[in-house]
């Protein structure tokens, strides 16, 4: 293949910091991103080569998009597959993932059926209209469950779940509209892949434990902290689940850990917060690989370099507020750390703002490294 | 210390390849950057806020610059020393390195005389107004010589060999006013360490060796292929020399190895080809570390992760073109392979247009890898 300047130029719906860090892993190849985002000013303005200021489903603002890149790819659940196509065949721009792939995990419940349907193994489910399905899914899967919004969710909102039968009206209202409910998966721990398609060939990054909190990521160590079995059937089952995806592009996969056995949570057709350690902790970063495979281009290594843990920097603030972090020092002073912040001008109550990873390659595991990342953690805050 | 948003904005006079990378380092740690440069869509423009359409030495778009930014600095020696110093007073915006140490070191024979002042060893040197002069230092350093003009080269260029007297009016004419010769210095190797001055310490990179041709930086492997007495005499001298040297920021220091000895052939205020490595190859980039210490931020660990080898792509046409690189996919291929493109648009006889850095934290020294790296490199051409 050859290079020109600009070796391609790319467009991204959304402009957030999933968008920023993919500016950051094009700029070395030579490859020109245009974001389009409704916020002016947002996250990837600053290091990318413009901002089409429009919302995620904005025909317009995707047309021009479109008009000016040589792809066409997203980073948020929310851009319409929809218009993406219409332009797409209008402009003859190709788009990766494939919209159909969106539109499936779009809809939890049409994502859930089409993993079963491909023998994969999911948490038992159930489509939630009202609240007499729910009741009756209660009946079936035992109490409590796990409730999702069909649509609209991404990063764990539109997740809730439902104590008890008395609790069914409450949580429906709280989800706003058709819903899926799940068995309470009793998990060892929450393990999560990042794979990728590209143009010939499919890979996946190392098997990484993700740790939340009131269903927000809070941490990630890469390797998990389980037995080689299980991560190597984690892995077996990401890319089982990569075969059923259309379209070239990285993807989060989301998995349980239960009894040794592996379940599919949730997938996401991008890069992926459980990913953000593979920035220093691979070989090649989620963020390059998405652009070399939307733009066909050879995919890179996805050896990890060494254990690594990342920390979110979460809104720790009630109201919110100008966004001022204090104790940074501290993060750039580890010679094992790595701060990343995502130029958000303001602070609300666990919006991500940043991240840390720390990154040990002569370490064995991840965990003393998980207590030095929440120890320097714990010194940062927004208050 | 505390992050907000923008956590910095930094002004720099020049948008070539090392204001795009120092524009790719800049964006994890929140730091926005504004370039000026007379060429416009210079490489930086992509990859940063924006960039000022002016000459290096132009005082309204430095003025301009100054205006948008915390803290101004240069990426090229042809920065303007008494504009800056000016805009900086008028503005109360600080410039880093001082703008003294770029006059210093602007003027090569005032750059060497303020080593030897400092007991740092230099080549044998002699101030050359004329032929005349040039024919006296013949006579005492002994033929051939090299010479170099006083101001205006950079990169090697601006350097030129006298193998004689005969040679002395035409090597003059071709560096086109004053000039000193220095003794020809029959090296083993030629080395080089990157330095960086922060607000409150100073650290150096391992060293590095340099393989030139016709003047003309090639390859760097690190470390540097030599005994480790050696090195850390290198490293000795380069404290020394940076202890010479005012203002914060990075410092390329380049060194003659003679007989085991260490002789200062140059210094670079600012990121340098030789440490081109240190983006994959150590823990934190020349180009991030730049951007901690002019801002006066904690200096990043300047430890290398691996032997490193980066080869130079310099245009290998023979006349100014539209640039083509053919055979990148090779290089994309290779999971110890980084390719760094600088997004210039005309490829010509010489230029440097992109960089290929292999890291191999497996090997035990660069031998292997230089090959490896040499291979690569040959399948890649603009012809």
């Amino acid at each position: 293949m050859n290079h020109t300047t600009p070796a391609a130029t790319l467009g991204v719906v959304g402009g957030g910091q999933l968008g920023r860090m993919m500016g950051e892993a094009a700029g070395p190849l030579g490859v020109e991103l245009v974001v389009s985002d409704p916020t002016p000013d947002c996250p990837a303005a600053p290091v990318v080569r413009e901002q089409i200021v429009g919302d995620f489903d904005d025909y317009d603002a995707i047309r021009e998009l479109a008009e000016r890149v040589d792809v066409l790819t997203f980073e948020i659940e929310l851009a319409d597959p929809d218009e993406m196509q219409r332009v797409s065949e209008e402009t003859d721009t190709p788009v990766h993932p494939d919209p159909d792939t969106l539109r499936t995990i779009q809809d939890k419940l049409v994502q859930n059926r089409a993993l079963a349907d491909a023998g994969i193994p999911v948490p038992e489910f159930r489509q939630v209209d009202d609240a007499e399905d729910l009741l009756a899914a209660g009946e079936e899967l035992g109490w409590p469950l796990m409730c999702k919004a069909r649509k609209g969710g991404y990063d764990g909102r539109g997740n809730m779940p439902a104590e008890g039968p008395e609790a069914a009206e409450e949580v429906l209202d709280a989800l706003g509209g058709p819903a899926l409910a799940e068995e309470m998966v009793d998990f060892e721990r929450e393990l999560a892949v990042m794979g990728v398609k590209g143009a010939e060939e499919v890979r996946a990054y190392p098997v990484t434990e993700t740790i939340h909190e009131e269903e927000i990521l809070r941490e990630t160590a890469s390797p998990a902290r389980t037995d080689p079995e299980t991560r190597e059937r984690a892995r077996e089952v990401a890319f089982e689940v990569l075969e059923t995806l259309d379209g070239r592009g990285v993807y989060g996969i989301e998995l349980f850990e239960v009894d040794g056995e592996i379940l599919v949570n949730e997938i996401a057709p991008r890069p992926h917060n459980s990913g953000h350690w593979t920035i220093e902790g691979a070989r090649t970063s989620q963020f390059e690989q998405h652009v070399r495979a939307v733009l066909g281009w050879p995919l890179g290594s996805a050896e990890r370099r060494g254990p690594s843990v990342t920390t979110n920097l979460l809104g720790d603030v009630d109201e919110p507020e100008s966004a001022t972090l204090s104790g940074t020092d501290s993060v750039l002073e580890s010679p094992k750390a790595s701060l990343h912040w995502y130029g958000k001008r303001e602070v609300r109550p666990l919006r991500k703002m940043g991240h840390v990873t720390l990154v040990d390659d002569e370490a064995m595991d991840c965990s003393a490294l998980l207590e030095e990342t929440r120890e320097l953690r714990d010194g940062l805050t927004f208050e």
